[in-house]
Protein backbone atom coordinates (compact mmCIF):
# COMPACT_ATOMS: atom_id res chain seq x y z
CA UNK A 1 0.00 0.00 0.00
CA UNK A 2 0.96 3.76 -0.57
CA UNK A 3 0.62 6.58 1.10
CA UNK A 4 -1.86 9.18 -0.92
CA UNK A 5 -4.85 9.56 1.08
CA UNK A 6 -8.22 10.53 -0.76
CA UNK A 7 -10.82 12.66 0.48
CA UNK A 8 -14.23 11.87 2.36
CA UNK A 9 -17.25 12.57 -0.41
CA UNK A 10 -19.32 15.13 2.24
CA UNK A 11 -20.89 17.10 -0.37
CA UNK A 12 -21.81 17.50 -4.43
CA UNK A 13 -20.37 21.30 -4.19
CA UNK A 14 -17.22 19.58 -2.44
CA UNK A 15 -17.12 17.09 -5.23
CA UNK A 16 -17.83 19.02 -8.21
CA UNK A 17 -16.31 22.46 -7.33
CA UNK A 18 -13.51 21.99 -4.85
CA UNK A 19 -9.62 21.13 -5.31
CA UNK A 20 -10.33 18.17 -2.70
CA UNK A 21 -9.36 14.54 -4.71
CA UNK A 22 -12.50 12.56 -3.95
CA UNK A 23 -12.46 9.63 -6.64
CA UNK A 24 -15.31 7.40 -6.08
CA UNK A 25 -15.53 3.88 -7.30
CA UNK A 26 -18.02 1.72 -8.58
CA UNK A 27 -19.63 -1.76 -6.79
CA UNK A 28 -16.86 -3.32 -8.01
CA UNK A 29 -14.21 -0.91 -6.86
CA UNK A 30 -13.33 0.27 -10.24
CA UNK A 31 -13.46 3.65 -12.32
CA UNK A 32 -12.84 3.81 -15.76
CA UNK A 33 -9.98 5.55 -16.62
CA UNK A 34 -9.56 7.31 -20.05
CA UNK A 35 -5.78 6.77 -21.61
CA UNK A 36 -4.79 9.26 -24.97
CA UNK A 37 -1.49 9.60 -26.50
CA UNK A 38 -0.31 13.73 -24.95
CA UNK A 39 0.50 14.60 -28.39
CA UNK A 40 -1.48 13.56 -30.87
CA UNK A 41 -5.06 13.49 -28.58
CA UNK A 42 -5.45 9.51 -29.93
CA UNK A 43 -7.30 7.34 -27.08
CA UNK A 44 -5.18 4.20 -26.84
CA UNK A 45 -7.38 2.65 -24.13
CA UNK A 46 -10.13 2.25 -21.67
CA UNK A 47 -8.79 0.89 -18.61
CA UNK A 48 -9.88 0.27 -15.20
CA UNK A 49 -8.46 1.28 -11.48
CA UNK A 50 -9.01 0.24 -8.14
CA UNK A 51 -7.58 2.51 -5.34
CA UNK A 52 -4.58 1.06 -5.36
CA UNK A 53 -3.84 1.35 -9.21
CA UNK A 54 -4.93 5.08 -8.69
CA UNK A 55 -2.82 5.97 -5.92
CA UNK A 56 -0.02 3.88 -7.32
CA UNK A 57 -0.34 6.38 -10.94
CA UNK A 58 -0.72 9.07 -9.25
CA UNK A 59 2.65 8.52 -6.79
CA UNK A 60 4.72 7.03 -9.36
CA UNK A 61 3.76 9.13 -12.73
CA UNK A 62 3.15 5.84 -14.62
CA UNK A 63 0.13 3.72 -15.59
CA UNK A 64 -1.10 0.82 -13.49
CA UNK A 65 -4.73 -0.67 -13.76
CA UNK A 66 -6.76 -3.40 -12.59
CA UNK A 67 -6.81 -6.37 -14.74
CA UNK A 68 -10.50 -7.24 -14.53
CA UNK A 69 -9.70 -10.22 -16.97
CA UNK A 70 -6.96 -11.62 -14.67
CA UNK A 71 -8.29 -9.46 -11.52
CA UNK A 72 -4.89 -7.98 -10.42
CA UNK A 73 -2.99 -5.04 -10.45
CA UNK A 74 -1.51 -4.16 -13.08
CA UNK A 75 1.56 -2.32 -14.19
CA UNK A 76 0.97 -1.77 -17.82
CA UNK A 77 3.86 -1.90 -19.78
CA UNK A 78 5.78 -4.58 -17.58
CA UNK A 79 5.30 -7.25 -19.26
CA UNK A 80 5.48 -5.67 -22.68
CA UNK A 81 7.85 -2.65 -21.94
CA UNK A 82 5.20 -0.34 -23.48
CA UNK A 83 5.56 1.83 -20.01
CA UNK A 84 2.74 4.78 -19.88
CA UNK A 85 4.57 7.70 -18.50
CA UNK A 86 1.74 10.09 -17.11
CA UNK A 87 2.25 13.55 -18.77
CA UNK A 88 -0.89 14.98 -17.29
CA UNK A 89 -4.06 13.39 -14.99
CA UNK A 90 -7.27 14.81 -15.27
CA UNK A 91 -10.66 13.82 -12.86
CA UNK A 92 -13.86 14.17 -14.01
CA UNK A 93 -16.58 16.59 -12.67
CA UNK A 94 -18.30 14.24 -9.73
CA UNK A 95 -15.14 12.49 -9.33
CA UNK A 96 -15.89 8.70 -11.02
CA UNK A 97 -13.58 8.65 -14.26
CA UNK A 98 -10.00 9.55 -14.91
CA UNK A 99 -8.52 10.76 -18.29
CA UNK A 100 -4.33 9.93 -18.48
CA UNK A 101 -2.85 12.23 -20.90
CA UNK A 102 0.43 9.58 -21.86
CA UNK A 103 3.97 8.76 -23.45
CA UNK A 104 4.24 5.55 -24.37
CA UNK A 105 8.04 4.04 -23.97
CA UNK A 106 9.30 1.88 -27.47
CA UNK A 107 7.02 1.75 -30.37
CA UNK A 108 4.31 3.64 -28.62
CA UNK A 109 1.34 0.49 -28.96
CA UNK A 110 -0.95 0.21 -26.01
CA UNK A 111 -3.24 -2.60 -27.19
CA UNK A 112 -2.98 -6.12 -26.36
CA UNK A 113 -3.63 -6.91 -30.48
CA UNK A 114 -0.64 -5.35 -31.38
CA UNK A 115 -2.47 -2.29 -32.84
CA UNK A 116 -1.38 1.17 -31.55
CA UNK A 117 -4.68 1.87 -30.22
CA UNK A 118 -7.03 -0.23 -28.77
CA UNK A 119 -9.91 1.66 -30.62
CA UNK A 120 -8.19 0.29 -34.06
CA UNK A 121 -11.81 0.17 -36.09
CA UNK A 122 -14.42 2.99 -37.12
CA UNK A 123 -17.81 2.15 -36.36
CA UNK A 124 -19.84 3.75 -39.59
CA UNK A 125 -22.37 6.13 -38.37
CA UNK A 126 -25.16 8.12 -39.67
CA UNK A 127 -26.39 7.67 -43.53
CA UNK A 128 -23.39 4.87 -43.46
CA UNK A 129 -24.80 3.11 -40.50
CA UNK A 130 -24.96 -0.87 -40.04
CA UNK A 131 -22.20 -1.22 -42.78
CA UNK A 132 -19.19 -3.15 -41.67
CA UNK A 133 -16.64 -2.21 -38.99
CA UNK A 134 -13.94 -0.14 -40.90
CA UNK A 135 -9.90 -1.14 -39.94
CA UNK A 136 -8.00 2.34 -39.55
CA UNK A 137 -4.58 1.05 -38.89
CA UNK A 138 -3.12 -1.30 -41.41
CA UNK A 139 -0.77 -3.19 -40.02
CA UNK A 140 0.08 -4.19 -36.18
CA UNK A 141 3.13 -2.14 -34.50
CA UNK A 142 3.83 -5.17 -32.99
CA UNK A 143 3.69 -9.44 -32.94
CA UNK A 144 1.83 -10.14 -29.44
CA UNK A 145 2.47 -13.60 -29.74
CA UNK A 146 6.02 -12.94 -29.46
CA UNK A 147 5.21 -10.01 -27.09
CA UNK A 148 3.17 -11.95 -24.89
CA UNK A 149 4.07 -15.65 -25.11
CA UNK A 150 1.40 -17.53 -22.90
CA UNK A 151 -0.08 -14.59 -21.56
CA UNK A 152 -3.90 -15.59 -21.64
CA UNK A 153 -5.85 -13.11 -24.16
CA UNK A 154 -8.17 -10.91 -21.76
CA UNK A 155 -10.43 -10.25 -24.10
CA UNK A 156 -13.89 -12.07 -22.98
CA UNK A 157 -16.97 -13.16 -24.96
CA UNK B 1 -37.00 0.98 -31.40
CA UNK B 2 -34.57 1.16 -34.00
CA UNK B 3 -33.43 -1.41 -36.70
CA UNK B 4 -29.69 -1.50 -36.68
CA UNK B 5 -28.63 -5.20 -35.59
CA UNK B 6 -25.50 -6.21 -33.42
CA UNK B 7 -23.76 -9.03 -34.07
CA UNK B 8 -23.67 -12.05 -32.03
CA UNK B 9 -19.88 -12.54 -30.32
CA UNK B 10 -18.83 -15.72 -31.84
CA UNK B 11 -15.09 -16.16 -31.06
CA UNK B 12 -12.28 -13.97 -29.65
CA UNK B 13 -11.06 -13.70 -33.05
CA UNK B 14 -14.06 -12.10 -34.54
CA UNK B 15 -14.14 -9.29 -31.67
CA UNK B 16 -10.98 -8.25 -31.89
CA UNK B 17 -10.00 -9.07 -35.94
CA UNK B 18 -13.24 -8.74 -37.94
CA UNK B 19 -15.18 -5.94 -39.12
CA UNK B 20 -18.65 -7.30 -37.30
CA UNK B 21 -20.05 -5.12 -34.78
CA UNK B 22 -20.19 -7.06 -31.84
CA UNK B 23 -20.45 -4.89 -28.78
CA UNK B 24 -20.90 -6.26 -25.30
CA UNK B 25 -22.58 -4.39 -22.68
CA UNK B 26 -21.34 -5.01 -18.64
CA UNK B 27 -24.16 -6.97 -16.03
CA UNK B 28 -26.42 -3.24 -16.05
CA UNK B 29 -26.57 -3.64 -19.74
CA UNK B 30 -24.27 -0.31 -20.02
CA UNK B 31 -20.74 0.29 -22.16
CA UNK B 32 -18.56 3.13 -21.41
CA UNK B 33 -18.14 5.94 -23.92
CA UNK B 34 -15.32 8.08 -24.19
CA UNK B 35 -16.39 11.61 -25.96
CA UNK B 36 -13.64 14.26 -27.63
CA UNK B 37 -13.51 17.27 -29.03
CA UNK B 38 -12.97 15.96 -32.73
CA UNK B 39 -10.86 19.51 -33.67
CA UNK B 40 -8.52 19.53 -30.55
CA UNK B 41 -8.73 16.09 -28.86
CA UNK B 42 -9.37 17.33 -25.37
CA UNK B 43 -11.91 14.86 -23.60
CA UNK B 44 -14.96 16.52 -23.17
CA UNK B 45 -16.78 13.84 -20.60
CA UNK B 46 -17.22 9.99 -20.28
CA UNK B 47 -20.47 8.90 -20.41
CA UNK B 48 -22.48 5.40 -20.67
CA UNK B 49 -24.50 4.15 -23.30
CA UNK B 50 -27.17 0.79 -22.84
CA UNK B 51 -27.82 -0.86 -26.79
CA UNK B 52 -30.67 1.56 -27.49
CA UNK B 53 -28.53 4.73 -27.05
CA UNK B 54 -25.18 2.89 -28.99
CA UNK B 55 -28.30 2.36 -31.87
CA UNK B 56 -29.54 5.91 -31.96
CA UNK B 57 -26.00 7.00 -31.85
CA UNK B 58 -25.13 5.51 -34.72
CA UNK B 59 -27.90 5.76 -36.74
CA UNK B 60 -28.82 9.60 -36.40
CA UNK B 61 -25.19 10.63 -36.13
CA UNK B 62 -25.85 12.32 -32.62
CA UNK B 63 -24.60 11.66 -29.35
CA UNK B 64 -26.41 9.37 -27.00
CA UNK B 65 -26.48 8.12 -23.63
CA UNK B 66 -28.11 6.22 -20.98
CA UNK B 67 -28.27 8.61 -17.84
CA UNK B 68 -27.22 6.18 -14.46
CA UNK B 69 -28.68 8.69 -12.20
CA UNK B 70 -31.71 9.49 -14.23
CA UNK B 71 -32.44 6.52 -15.31
CA UNK B 72 -33.28 7.27 -18.82
CA UNK B 73 -32.25 7.06 -22.12
CA UNK B 74 -30.53 10.70 -22.73
CA UNK B 75 -30.32 12.60 -26.06
CA UNK B 76 -27.50 14.66 -25.07
CA UNK B 77 -28.49 18.63 -26.09
CA UNK B 78 -32.02 18.33 -25.81
CA UNK B 79 -32.19 20.13 -22.42
CA UNK B 80 -28.98 22.20 -23.13
CA UNK B 81 -28.89 22.75 -26.85
CA UNK B 82 -25.50 21.40 -26.62
CA UNK B 83 -26.08 18.13 -29.08
CA UNK B 84 -22.99 16.68 -29.93
CA UNK B 85 -22.21 15.77 -33.73
CA UNK B 86 -20.53 12.57 -34.34
CA UNK B 87 -17.40 13.21 -36.77
CA UNK B 88 -16.24 9.32 -36.27
CA UNK B 89 -17.32 6.34 -33.96
CA UNK B 90 -14.44 3.81 -32.76
CA UNK B 91 -14.75 0.61 -31.06
CA UNK B 92 -12.25 -0.88 -29.19
CA UNK B 93 -10.66 -4.64 -29.26
CA UNK B 94 -12.96 -6.45 -27.35
CA UNK B 95 -16.25 -3.85 -27.88
CA UNK B 96 -16.92 -3.21 -24.83
CA UNK B 97 -15.87 0.72 -24.98
CA UNK B 98 -16.75 3.24 -27.50
CA UNK B 99 -15.00 6.39 -28.62
CA UNK B 100 -16.60 9.21 -30.41
CA UNK B 101 -15.07 11.93 -31.84
CA UNK B 102 -17.78 15.04 -31.80
CA UNK B 103 -18.69 18.76 -32.44
CA UNK B 104 -20.42 20.39 -30.07
CA UNK B 105 -22.99 22.83 -31.16
CA UNK B 106 -23.42 26.45 -29.00
CA UNK B 107 -21.13 27.51 -26.87
CA UNK B 108 -19.52 23.84 -27.64
CA UNK B 109 -19.53 22.87 -23.49
CA UNK B 110 -20.43 19.21 -22.36
CA UNK B 111 -20.20 19.37 -18.73
CA UNK B 112 -23.48 19.80 -17.06
CA UNK B 113 -21.57 22.19 -13.93
CA UNK B 114 -21.04 24.44 -17.09
CA UNK B 115 -17.56 24.18 -17.81
CA UNK B 116 -16.52 22.91 -21.51
CA UNK B 117 -15.26 19.70 -20.62
CA UNK B 118 -15.87 17.22 -17.32
CA UNK B 119 -12.17 16.98 -16.84
CA UNK B 120 -11.46 20.76 -15.64
CA UNK B 121 -9.31 19.25 -12.93
CA UNK B 122 -5.88 18.48 -12.62
CA UNK B 123 -4.36 15.55 -10.40
CA UNK B 124 -0.43 16.28 -9.46
CA UNK B 125 1.04 13.51 -10.13
CA UNK B 126 4.78 12.00 -9.38
CA UNK B 127 6.35 14.42 -7.05
CA UNK B 128 2.96 16.55 -6.55
CA UNK B 129 1.37 13.77 -5.78
CA UNK B 130 -1.31 14.19 -2.83
CA UNK B 131 -1.30 17.98 -4.19
CA UNK B 132 -4.70 19.67 -4.01
CA UNK B 133 -7.00 19.46 -7.56
CA UNK B 134 -6.05 22.49 -9.68
CA UNK B 135 -8.53 24.04 -11.99
CA UNK B 136 -7.84 24.10 -15.46
CA UNK B 137 -10.59 25.99 -16.53
CA UNK B 138 -11.22 29.68 -15.55
CA UNK B 139 -14.66 30.46 -15.45
CA UNK B 140 -17.59 28.50 -16.66
CA UNK B 141 -18.90 28.33 -19.90
CA UNK B 142 -22.20 28.81 -19.01
CA UNK B 143 -24.39 28.85 -16.42
CA UNK B 144 -25.96 25.31 -15.25
CA UNK B 145 -28.83 27.06 -13.47
CA UNK B 146 -30.31 29.10 -16.59
CA UNK B 147 -29.82 26.16 -18.92
CA UNK B 148 -30.84 23.64 -16.18
CA UNK B 149 -33.34 24.90 -14.10
CA UNK B 150 -34.77 22.20 -11.96
CA UNK B 151 -33.30 19.67 -13.36
CA UNK B 152 -31.91 17.57 -10.29
CA UNK B 153 -28.01 17.38 -10.23
CA UNK B 154 -27.06 14.12 -11.42
CA UNK B 155 -23.63 13.69 -9.38
CA UNK B 156 -23.89 11.73 -6.62
CA UNK B 157 -21.62 11.05 -3.72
Amino acid sequence: MTNLKFQERSSIEQVEESTDFAPKFDENGLMPCITSEAQTGEVLMLGWMNAEALRLTVETGEAHYYSRARQVLWHKGATSGLIQKVIQARIDDDQDAIWLRVEVAGSGASCHVGYHSCFYREVPVDNAAGQPLEFLEGEKTFDPEAVYGDVPNPTQL
